[in-house]
């Protein structure tokens, strides 16, 4: 079990690695690696070929092709996240208004925890372990909000 | 095994139909329902406790909470279809910009064919018929892409 | 005679203590809770059922689904208020774009001294002293405007 | 007892004749005008000096000045109907971000039913009748939700 | 010859003053004054009463219901200026799409710079001086352009 | 007196005439030309140079560029009426939002009317006979609003 | 010489066909492909890959992933045309809004006459004939304005 | 072989700077000049008319008209970049949504990178240093992605 994390860009690192430390305390093993569907390609590839993977994330800003690059690539569940780098909408429609045949899930603009919650919730289907860390996450989080995330500009 | 939609009003049934047809080619059950977090969210509450239902499906228009009231009476995964009924952009924000610990996974704009192939995707982590069907049908979509939807407005 | 005013997290006390100062200038008495329609419904229910609140004030950022579950709850006034935690459009559409059967009486964006206003404008209607102290308050604004809200972003 | 309700043009009525329609269901008296902030001033100063007025709704398109200029003129509870007449938000955002001091109850785009349903709120504060009318209303549509408004354009 | 500058509350008086500075190097007496639509109506009957006034210049944020009031009350050309004061769109939506028959000149966001010349070129075709001075300023401009306005948000 | 009206092509004649039948309902003479800032910018130069035009009216669809190019060319004022042949918000932004140094009265969009009433309105501080004529429309406008434009979309 | 349009559905090959017809006009060989980013990777490999291509255009709608997959793999240019089959600004957005390092010259929306005559004056370059055609096209142009493409929504 | 960068004001030549660094790090010679469509026509006729320039960059914010005037002057492609002076979607709408018969090639907001390397990849087609530069840009890319530029707001 293994959710596998894109971003396109170094610059994006600091939010994929906060979906990996909600996913980790969610007992749900995250790898996040720098891969670009433009850019490398190859290397998307390769990362979505890996056969421990369960659960995609893909993260990018702007015209953010890199969720429906995975998308297109396998037939597992593919969540995508759009980051604000420019407009807000720009990334957000790019991740959402995808073409029939290329499902991606999108979470909201800049949403790492959501995006971590979930790629936890189609694991917690099959992984009893993931599902009692969620019930645990849920509980808690009844008594008190994460605190959101700043505005988007 | 089983996904279960819910749509606001029956004026969303032709899009509910949609989504059923589609899982169903992929040896998915299906089952449909007329539940309203506004209306009858005691309904929402028993169909979400369905013990066979493994992913919901929740669609709706305008400020579109039914994805939200779903995903936070579940560890399920939920799939949220924002339905165009007013200025398209209010059902798409309401589902997707979602507050941290209500994950949704928006899919784009009326968008039934993805909504299920995402469900559809997540079922077959653990269902190898699901993901033969999945595969029998992106081989043909390689094909021929199906039909996108008309412009929203 | 109360206005009860709902928040979704603790982050948006601060507005809604805004709305309570408003109010007790004007002899409005009114609480204040934070109670999620997503973390903690038994709380909105329990909130809602209070015989001597006769308005509630329900404020959310983000896609805000407080103000319509508890519109949907109850047949006293509720008045909305969208605070800005991401593009404020998501909250603005989310709150006002409510469908047909849960009125929600949405002001603006981060508009706490309107909501303010509006409640005790519901209230004066039975009550002579909430409407001499508007009387007196929109007496002096007809001298001096209150300062507007800073710009969104 | 008595709602008025104030459209800025004759092409307005048919909105206005819904919101009558409903809050005569309800038991609510209601007498509709056409008055303009701009054009007939001192018609709109008249109606709403109306002391069997308890509630006004206003209904206008484009920049849509008839809610604020009748809740500036009134200490009693306006609702604002933005009516699509250009590009939807142009009224939606003209009725919803009223400066501080003109509280304007805001309702969605073109939502003649929910305007009616909110000032019958109000007045149920009051009249035990008209409490009972929404309490019959409201068990019917937990049964069956009311036809939505078209899309936007 | 004179034109009158209104602005709707105290805080926007630095952008009337901008108005007021250019007219003045463009030989136009200027008069500023806070006088909103909502609190301060007689002083806009006033204001707008004054036969030395030739042109307005009316300056609001938010729903600016200040330009279409001042409009609706004279056959003098006025130009509207939206300030930044919540979305941007709002002020500029609401000041630019008015309803058929009460004509406003809008210019852009803050834009108080060519407020003040639309206002001079409309006097210019009485005053020769003023044109001198257009002309005058026209000519340095093509040098040198002056500094746009910092971003909307 | 004149007013010149300049479109940027002959699918706009429409939206052109109307603003020369009001215009001459008000006592002001008007020519109608097809020109463009980028098809025939030496037509353009031509027309603004009419020493017998007063006030130009300039409309156009998509980028609109052609309000901007005749502000540029002349210090007399120039009405910008954006008219809808794309997303409407094109148009609308490119007609109001001019750089420091280009005023543009913009009215709203495909406002033929406003447009027409606005050039009146100039002429009117100098032409007793269109400020009678501008009296006798308003007087009858009070009584009766002119039919608004249609939805944009 | 030749240009080559990529179209990811065969919906959308009117819109291509428009481009062909207009570039073929200018004396520019024209191939028509229907190659998905998303669906044919490969086939996009392939026609990218052909030595007699100087310029691509790539026309998709939605989440337009298509012009930046093409610009990802060559260094010839790529001019993309957002279509209209959903909101309008989605396709837009992700046409226009590329990351850096991956230039696309995006046209408007549904702009097929645009993107021929780009293609064309990169050609013509190089081409005498183009450039020769391009004179002709502009001389007729500059008499008779291409009809507008019709309201996207 | 030159590409000519053209600004409309001083202000916009840091912009412009990014542009011209770029191109000669891919070796092609760069002019830059501040010339505005509206201020400086004939220095924006000169510098069109310069038979050494190959490629044309114009980059403007609010109402950017100079891209259109450029593309409206010559047969040789033109780069427009939208400065996000104002509301951002002002400028990017003003370049992209060019009527038919004006070719712009938009890149996205504020992307003087991408202008550089959409003008340096048609100058490519015939000058084989240039490509060598671009292959030799595009290998070390794809190790490392450009920064992206800041939020927009």
């Amino acid at each position: 079990m293994k959710v596998v994390v894109l971003v396109g860009s170094r610059s994006d690192l600091e939010a994929a690695e906060k979906v990996k430390q909600r996913l980790e305390s969610l007992k749900v093993p995250c790898d996040v690696h720098v891969a670009s569907a433009h850019r490398t390609p190859e290397k998307v590839d390769r990362l979505v070929a890996d056969p421990e993977a369960d659960v995609f994330v893909a993260m990018a800003g702007l015209s953010a092709a890199l969720p429906g690059a995975v998308a297109a690539r396998t037939l597992k569940p593919v969540v995508g996240v759009p980051l604000n780098r420019g407009l807000g909408l720009d990334s957000l429609l790019s991740v959402v208004q995808m073409p029939p045949g290329v499902p991606v899930a999108s979470v909201g603009l800049d949403a790492s925890e959501n995006a971590a919650l979930l790629a936890a919730e189609i694991l917690a289907l099959k992984h009893p372990e993931v599902l009692a860390a969620l019930r645990a996450y849920r509980a808690k989080w009844k008594e008190e909000a994460p605190a959101p995330a700043p505005p988007a500009a």
